[in-house]
């Protein structure tokens, strides 16, 4: 093995950064082997560096001091795994700056900055690698920006949050209600104590952005990305999903069409025939829908400290092949090259069309489903099917119907317009439906 | 746009040829957008060049003579899709030598001529791309030498054939025989009219025998894999496995244990649960167990003239990157560098220790059960549980067991023994069972 070792500089020594020395330091004989190059571990630069993490690195190399890093000229690569925006941008940026490749988890970061930080690095030839920012160890940057090279993307459909994933899977296996199970899930550690990023959506939109930027070869910001979360799920949406033969997941939905793009999370209800539909638990995966190539479809554990450590490391040894090879900045940041990206408008979701599941509650009473259904008709809202329960639920029954395919802005009117109603005696859930018209 | 076209030579003039052709033209301005350089099809040479393929290629490109692309200085990327072993591998070895970058399709000279291409490709510092031999679009390679190079890889298990998988699915949803179902598959055109390469394991072998090799960084010789097809399932198997909780796919399995490496494809139940057991139809999938990432799964379409031409086109497209920064050969071929490579004994089959499913054909008398069950246990193989199920097929009655952990060399001793009973009326069918033992 020759030449001098890579150098990398650790800035945060926190769970991933954890997960990451961790590999570098058991795996060194294979990285070697496959790099045919040493990775050493320079320097850790965190605000906390007493508490024992159980990585054996040297005390010798940890400091509170970023800049320790920063101002390293013998520091080839910045592994930034703090976390947060503003101080992690400025530490990003003045990598990039003094010359330095950088690898980051940071999926908020970049859906927000993304832009700047891509164009900063064109700009000063160095490479920054973000596989870890999305989906923790599944390569799904990687086989857009590579494996998927040839291909016109159609869609993209993502199970990106494994809380999300793992709620909605125990709410249909024990049929517990959201709040009970997210109260298991933060006991069992696969919930955050404040869940709101994760079931609010919001994690899996900043994913959905770097993914769909990438995928498109468009900025789409985070603020055009119509979020919605988990929490308005019952039960019985999930076993009425199920007697209409679809699961709901927490999707990040991303499509190209009529030279616009659709980027949304939400609830949706996937066929029970889909690979996607089966993944459960915490592990999530990527539909992508290629031109060409169809469907393919990538899994595995998205987050935790080893798989999302093993993206950083698998960042690391590309970032160094580069930097053996001299020819860092080879595969553009964002998958396309500077100038050929093209700004696209992102279409509100007031203006898509899909299939809708709609739960009314509503007074026992006779006249109600021809007082919603006509409001519906009146909207050239076409109902495929329909489930009405006797049983009471808070003072009302469910009343679920299956639209055919309809504007969600004529959906959204009718069901404005229907809430007034006197027979509607609780709030109305809509949940949009994936997958074809069986009209 | 800046900087002269990548020129690119066809020899064949095929399904995947056209495919990747096909790609190429109609999605020029997204290559470039992607590249950032034109790709020019410079020349195509195949025996037969004047049936009309329906592809917008020039007709003064087209060639009988292959020696056109290979001699020819102004070519940067040799593509060679003809199959077939001999003249392939003079072509890939002269363009190899000639200085110019090879993309194959071809598993069956990869898998038996893979170590000397590889070493000709790292000497004359040229890129050998290979991503559509195995698993056709699904960017397997890709992920295994990048995406997972931080990760030791414990085991890979994949569905790489499609028409065995077609079979098996038709098999469980209509209940027919495997012969009824390979003709319907032949005239639907999704098995060849010479299925034996396919349905007898062959075909998955030389894809295992791929994916063995860049996993564990060891060559991995084609006679060495243990290879069995899917001729002898029956319907009632297929019903068994069922009854069990598992499902039968043909997997090409590879293991690391002990130094020693495992390769082997055969029939294999695993369990209902597992998400590579719903993968269903023509699809591929190939499942990868990682120390520290843990599963991943890719799932795509394994073959077809656009989903394989995919792949030949995105190995274009990472060469051209290539060749764009002066940085050919940054990913050794076989994703271990020179000399990092190491032997390994591949593991009989007689040495490996799995579940067995055993199903008998038995006279219905008295005392076979026991007869049976005292030459299993005599080879201290026990048994977790058992079907006996008393309807004659064949005249015979099937008793089917599974048993815990056993070793091969013992099951297959007992099988000699049991198979010689008078009350044993027909072939005993065993089929390895994937999973933990219960016991």
């Amino acid at each position: 093995m020759t030449g001098v070792p890579i150098k990398i500089g650790f800035i945060g020594f926190g769970t991933v950064a954890c997960g990451a020395l961790e590999i570098l330091v058991s795996q060194e004989t294979l990285l070697k082997r496959r790099l045919g190059r040493t990775l050493e571990i320079t320097r850790i630069a965190d605000r906390e560096i007493k508490r024992e993490r159980g990585v054996s690195v040297p005390k010798k190399i940890l400091t509170t001091d970023p800049t320790e890093i920063l101002k390293d000229p013998s520091i080839d690569i910045v592994v930034e795994l703090i976390g947060g925006i503003d101080a992690a941008k400025t530490f990003v940026l003045q990598a990039i700056k003094a010359g330095k490749h950088v690898v980051t988890a940071n999926k908020a970061l970049l859906a927000i900055h993304g832009e700047e930080i891509f164009e900063a690095a064109l700009r000063a030839g160095v490479d920054v690698g973000f596989e870890a920012s999305v989906c923790g160890g599944i390569p799904i940057i990687r086989a857009i920006k590579e494996g998927l090279a040839a291909e016109r993307i159609k869609s993209i459909y993502g199970i990106v949050n494994g809380t999300c994933n793992y709620i909605l899977s125990k709410m249909l296996e024990e049929g517990g209600s959201f709040n009970d199970i997210l109260a298991e899930a933060q006991a069992l550690g696969f919930a955050e104590a404040d869940p709101s990023l994760d079931v609010g959506g919001g994690d899996s939109a900043h994913k959905l952005a770097i993914l769909s930027n990438l995928a498109f070869g468009t900025s789409v910001s985070l603020k055009e990305i119509y979020t919605e979360g988990i929490e308005k799920i019952t039960p019985i949406d999930i076993r009425f999903a199920h007697e209409f033969g679809y699961r709901i997941k927490l999707l990040a939905i991303t499509k190209f069409s009529g030279n616009e793009i659709e980027a949304r999370v939400h609830p949706t209800m996937i066929s029970e025939d889909t690979l996607l539909s089966k993944v459960d638990g915490v592990f999530n995966a990527v539909y992508v829908d290629g031109e060409t190539l169809g469907p393919t479809l990538y899994y595995g554990q998205g987050a935790g400290s080893l798989p999302t450590g093993s993206a950083v490391v698998s960042d690391i040894v590309e970032i160094a092949r580069n930097i053996m090879s001299g020819s860092s900045g080879r595969v553009p940041p964002a998958s396309f090259v500077a100038g050929a990206r093209k700004s696209r408008r992102i279409r509100p979701i007031a203006e898509i069309e899909s299939l809708y599941y709609l739960r009314f509650t509503v007074r026992d009473e006779p006249g109600v489903l021809s007082k919603i259904s006509g409001i519906l008709g009146s909207y050239s809202i076409s109902i495929s099917s329909m489930i009405q329960q006797g049983r009471k639920i808070d003072g009302g029954v469910p009343l679920v119907m299956m639209s055919h395919m309809a504007k969600e802005r004529d959906l959204q009117s009718a069901l404005s317009e229907i809430n007034r109603l006197n027979c509607i005696s609780g709030e109305t859930l809509l949940i949009r439906v994936e997958g074809e018209d069986a009209s």
